[in-house]
């Protein structure tokens, strides 16, 4: 393929975390950037999906003002780029129709608007709520480099890429907003070599990076240059900003690659870390507090929030009663003691047994059930939002997806919290997760992980008296939930038909509880929050 | 327009409540009815949008059973239509693709399948996440009469139904699942008329009945002739089967047309009982609790949920603590008396001083905040869910809307419990319902209705201490939620602008409590479930 010669042009790549509807905030972190990279000598700074609203910015969208909102920003964009050129996400309403596109800015003028043309409406997407498809390929000259546009989802298809192609693109930028999960890197590097190779046209992946509610963006964009190759590599959960030069068709770049990412325990724990903390700093919390069991999912929820926060914004709390073992007092303490944070305790005793007395003469002659192990949990529930209110700390949840799938939590009780940080990990990857975390510094007491789980809201109580053992009822939920494997799939895989057929059943009624749970991060392909909209009143039994 | 003479056509019209995901209760349903039409003499008999799944079924639709379901359920429709002629909604899957149809079945056969053309993906909708759009018309002849098949949306549009006509339909059938808003009625028979008067083809709009989580439909199907005129209409909040004849291009009604709801308050109020006994009856919960304080909110909602279940099915809770006047005290026992329910009072006071002493150390030296406030509602919502668990009585929320908006509620306190009966019903329109209710039969003393709200949570506590006037808020509020008005605009319709960017900030930043709010009934145009879509994370500031 033959390629214009023309002048190198030094292009910026700007991986940064924005911050939800804060439009004038989002557009003067933009033109800081830009402005240190036209200070570095780059002619044009490309950045991420609907960079200016941040991403997702769900039904703000639909506000009156947004339109203003949003041309205020273009004009400082197109002040700026008197400096240097800008190619950035942003919404644009063109004959009362919403479209997500991709602009790019030089000189003061807009030399073009693309608009996505596909519209993921799947998962935890709903652009098809919000936005209309745009027709047709933007091919823009910038200093004689045609600049072809792309917005995320199009480079999952063929069509628009090709269309870029033939309307002449030298190089393709592509404006992603793509949220992580396990063993995504993998695929969006293979797909854009794959195009890269098909087209021989150099393609730039830019990515957002940060936590939104219960979405995570790695950002881990990168580069590809037209002889497939990875030319480029940026960071991973943090904001950076890398140069390269396109001349001739050929990409070169001017920053060192940064380690990428790797598809295990490391990024998951990381994952977990910027969910916690973008949510905690972007919601101006001044830290968080929880309940400390003894338990290893709290024990790994207290890691996360350390390594999120640092530990003077860290506080936890033993809430002890009876069925309390002596080894789980220990061991929140020693692991408190570990990582620095306060740490305090108190007794549940004389308010359950206060509410028991009140309710005596209800529950006369009925016999003890869950709602005895209920009270306990509310009790610390209590406890931990009356600290909450005072001190402005967000309660952190610390329920893992396993219980939360099951339902073997209490509604505001030990579910009582703002966010999450194992929301989305099955206890199966908790433990997993807490041994990868112990082999930076131990700071989760080695007893936590090896004896076996109990809520102790009972004498001698074991989770796995009540459940499945969790390896098996790990892999039955993958299968159910991510999979959506029918249940004689499940069985078929080799799973007894009881436990399967209980432990979906356990997932459908549960749906209650799971619709009042705090949001979490998000790390599999299928969450319990936007990803999946099941009914609560639903007759559906699993059987075929 | 010459219409061919053929014999009379006996049509049954079939309003049904389905249960959304109970595929085989759904069939069951749907034969009985088919079998007491042929009885009657029908020879069609025509059911609602997704008849068979129940609408919505949201994410049940990705099951991979799902065809497996549908055909099972298909084989019965065949069976049953050796007798009579069957229109039915189910989901249909061709070339990996998924759509929304109605199939008429007839003689054991399918007569043709209707794939829905518009697809709604906005404010409760999200079917392009789950269907693709049909592309054409289908008109199939029944014993000489060609029936033209829509579905729900599809006549929102001009395309759809003029397609129809165009293929000859000599009638159009208009299979629903058209939720309940205040207004609504009107404007589906005003469409349908002018849809009948520009095409000379009479129409028969057929729509569930029920409540399916936050969703009430109010049934009403109703029939147009050709002179444009409603030859017949269906009972609305009930099941119902009514009987028409279709000959020579006109409707005969077989049945005498039912009470058509009106728009006003005893349509409000009908969806709300409608939504808590669908709620609580398919979701098998014996009966609710709740707790009755002696204000308005909660004495509505024992009307509501006794005029749902009946009084054997209700027990109401006071749980008094030092603020709680003596008047709420009397007009809790009156009311519970009037309504003839279970009634009991347990006061909070010996867990509030258990809490607070156990929280000494930490509050010491800081002053009393709204943390104490709080602490009393959660000390309530601990109770009821002590006594829920206990009986499996369901805890029924007490929130109205105005308190959703700004966040005048306690998580986890008031806010405890399955579903909500005022969730999306303004604090001004639960005055006039309780009024209207009164004029029924009196059962929520007056004083209740004359007295200044006030939680009781603090020493001569008034809600508008804190909160505009409801009428202000309640204004405010419905211009941003409902109609979207910018600041600006809200303030330009006369508002004080301290008063509305104080709203607007709440509504905002509350966003977190709603999220883990109980569902409950939607009877707006925009309820605060799967309508509003906002960030919990969120930078956007009101001012433009």
């Amino acid at each position: 393929m033959s390629k214009s010669l023309t002048a190198p042009l030094n292009i910026a790549m700007a991986q940064c975390n924005f911050h939800v509807g804060d439009i004038p905030g989002n557009t003067a972190k933009a033109i800081e950037a830009a402005q240190q990279a036209a200070a570095e000598g780059a002619d044009l700074i490309v950045f991420s999906e609907l960079a200016l609203t941040g991403y997702p910015p769900e039904d703000l969208l639909m506000r009156p003002s947004l339109e203003l909102r949003i041309a205020a920003a273009l004009k400082e964009i197109a002040a700026v780029s008197h400096r240097i050129a800008v190619a950035i996400g942003y919404p644009v309403k063109r004959d009362n129709a919403l479209f997500n596109c991709a602009g790019v800015w030089s000189k003061g003028e807009c030399l073009g608007e693309y608009a996505k043309q596909e519209l993921p409406n799947y998962q935890v997407f709903d652009e098809k709520r919000y936005f209309s498809a745009g027709q047709e390929a933007c091919v823009v000259d910038l200093d004689g480099v045609k600049l072809g546009l792309t917005v995320c989802e199009d480079v999952w298809f063929d069509a628009p890429v090709s269309q870029t192609v033939e309307a002449g693109a030298d190089l393709i930028l592509n404006l992603n907003a793509s949220p992580f999960h396990s063993g995504k890197q993998k695929e969006r590097i293979e797909l854009i070599k794959k195009h890269v190779s098909q087209h021989g046209v150099p393609l730039l992946y830019v990515n957002q990076v940060g936590g939104q509610d219960e979405l995570v963006f790695d950002g881990s964009s990168f580069a590809v240059g037209v002889d497939s190759e990875c030319v480029l590599q940026m960071a991973s959960w943090k904001e950076d900003q890398a140069y390269l030069v396109y001349e001739d068709g050929q990409l070169r770049p001017q920053s060192a690659s940064r380690e990428a990412r790797e598809d295990g325990l490391a990024s998951l724990y990381n994952a977990l870390v910027l969910g916690v903390r973008d949510y905690v700093n972007k919601n101006r919390f001044p830290g968080v507090v929880l309940g400390l069991s003894g338990g290893i999912d709290s024990a790994l929820t207290l890691a996360v929030a350390v390594d999120a926060l640092g530990p003077e914004r860290v506080r936890a709390v033993m809430m002890p009663f009876t069925y309390t073992s002596g080894m789980s007092k220990e061991d929140a303490a020693l692991q408190a003691e570990a990582m620095g944070v306060q740490y305090q305790s108190v007794s549940i005793e004389p308010m359950y047994k206060e509410f028991m007395s009140a309710l005596a003469p209800d529950f006369e002659g009925l016999k003890v059930d869950t709602t005895e192990e209920n009270l306990q949990s509310r009790c610390r529930g209590v406890l931990l939002m009356a600290l909450s209110n005072k001190t402005g700390y967000m309660v952190l949840t610390t329920g893992n997806k396993s219980e939360m799938a099951v339902g073997y939590a209490t509604l505001y009780g030990d579910m009582a919290g703002g966010y999450g940080a194992l929301k989305d990990v099955y206890k199966t990857k908790v433990f997993a997760l807490a041994e990868y975390r112990n082999t930076i510094s131990p700071v989760i007491p080695q007893r936590v992980i090896d004896r076996p789980p109990s809520a102790e809201l009972a004498p001698d109580q074991v989770d796995e008296d009540s459940l499945p053992a969790y390896p098996v009822l790990d892999d039955i939920l993958e299968r159910y939930i991510e999979q959506d494997e029918s249940a004689e799939q499940i069985i078929a895989a080799g799973h007894e038909r009881d436990d399967v057929m209980r432990v979906i059943r356990l997932v459908d009624v549960n749906e209650y509880k799971r619709r009042q749970a705090s949001i979490g991060v998000r790390v599999t392909r299928r969450g319990f929050g936007r990803d999946r909209r099941y009914p609560v009143t639903n007759g559906w039994k699993a059987g075929i």
